[in-house]
């Protein structure tokens, strides 16, 4: 699975090697994308894919690529100093602090336009697929109830966290999992639940990251939420309220893949990108390898 | 022309009033939007189109949206602080000046979801002229020869002023004429040909205003290019060259549209986005009402 991720996000990213992109923005989009984090999107994705024998790969891959590139412009766009004003990311230099606020501009830009590209590119595989799986992807991130909504939010003086929860994170987990449902012609609707609850863990278990503060953990920047007045899990429902919703969260996603084919391995996923968090938060519990 | 374009730019934006968008974002979104410049992309899109018979109105109206909003998201993402750092735009505050300058990351990131969703919303009129469409606006937006390829330019050390204007101005230019070929299915060779030189040309005089400098000029802060040291034509070649040059391509682009149908309508067109800059710069010659 990691090897089909990197492998497709890398002929992508090759792509732009033999056009005319000024060698900067090159080497700007690229530290966007590599090295990952733990691709959770793509993975959820493929997994649901692969549970249907995977009858249209070129289209799987193009749409697992699509929605990682959306997360990584979002991350780029959200590190900027007008946002987060963050100083690192997976460990390294943000993008605007290695090259520049304006590159990282147009890297999130380019990003998007990438990933839109990217499954336009094989849209002839079955063109309404390619079109429904698209338009999940631009629901998701965009100003109506994705990720563009639930950043502005953030903006707004009372925001309720579920619904920033929802917008923020949520909706991108809900796209890849239902992107994978149509490209493989399955009902879409199990998928999203399952999946807006395990966007909905994810979040409030990265809350709880951010409230312990401290670049080592994650390898970004931490305490960003309660630098910048934003609602955070933790501060909303105390650190036992928030491992309880997490736990709720979970117990429900799990509940959704009860009967899907290949549910064993969406529960392994599910229980993995949970942990992995949660662990993080608290090093004293046995690390997750997920 | 002019209500068919604000007609269907006002359904799309008023899609969102119904919508979870924050009231903030959506007043920023609107204001990216409306009032307008003079909208030659879609103006150019829909010239084509019609002049083949207007077979497929709602995929025309669609590609003649996405064209344009992608147009406004590069002006408020070129006018933030780290790039123009503009304070007029088309007579009104920029959106960072008049909304923060995080919202202006959203309007211009919200404003590409749109306008892909808008063509996707429309994929089933023909799923392959929808993603040709698209395909073709990606990439005179993406990274490797588009729009973002031209903004990216601006940071580097040596930029040859043809590459920069046919990625910044050009590309776009041409994505318009090529969509309105697509979506009627039409030879796009010529109209490619043609709105390449309009756009080069559009770009020299546009060149030609900044140079003159000062707000009162086209409704945006003036004197940019030598404040920013980026390249401009009237400093490359002078001002007759820059004269010369507009000429040049003018004459070309002209040259494209012999044969074409509906060509009395391409020239009047041709003949407008180029005089009403020119005549701009020159406040003494007759003015063009284009």
């Amino acid at each position: 699975m990691k090897e089909r991720i990197e492998g497709a996000l890398e002929r992508c990213l090759s792509a732009l090697d033999d056009a005319d992109t000024p060698p900067r923005l090159r080497q700007a989009l690229r530290a966007a994308v590599f090295p990952g984090g733990a691709r959770l999107r793509p993975r959820l994705l493929l997994t649901v894919v692969e549970a249907h024998g995977d009858p249209a790969p070129d289209l799987a891959d193009a749409a697992a690529v699509a929605v990682e590139l959306l997360h990584c412009s979002s991350l780029v766009h959200d590190d900027l100093p007008c946002f987060d004003d963050a100083a690192l990311r997976r460990g390294q230099p943000t993008i605007h602090r290695g090259f520049g606020e304006s590159t990282a501009v147009l890297v999130g830009d380019g990003l998007i336009f990438l990933a839109v590209e990217t499954l336009t590119n094989v849209a002839a595989v079955d063109f309404p697929k390619a079109a429904a799986t698209l338009k999940e992807l631009m629901r998701a991130a965009g100003p109506r109830e994705g990720l563009v909504c639930g950043q502005a939010l953030e903006g707004e003086a009372h925001i309720d966290l579920g619904s920033y929860h929802r917008a923020k994170t949520g909706a991108l987990f809900e796209a890849a999992a239902v992107m994978g449902a149509l490209v493989v012609g399955a009902d879409p609707v199990p998928y999203q639940r399952m999946a807006m609850e395990l966007g909905l863990a994810y979040q409030i278990a990265d809350d709880m990251l951010d409230h312990q503060g401290g670049p080592s953990t994650g390898g970004k920047t931490g305490n960003q939420d309660q630098r910048k007045g934003r609602p955070n899990a933790v501060a909303s429902l105390g650190l036992s309220g928030a491992q309880e919703r997490i736990e709720g969260h979970r117990a429900i996603a799990l509940s959704h893949v009860e009967g899907l084919p290949d549910s064993g391995r969406l529960v392994v996923l599910i229980e993995h990108t949970v942990s992995r968090l949660v662990n993080a938060v608290n090093p004293m519990s046995s690390a997750s390898s997920g």
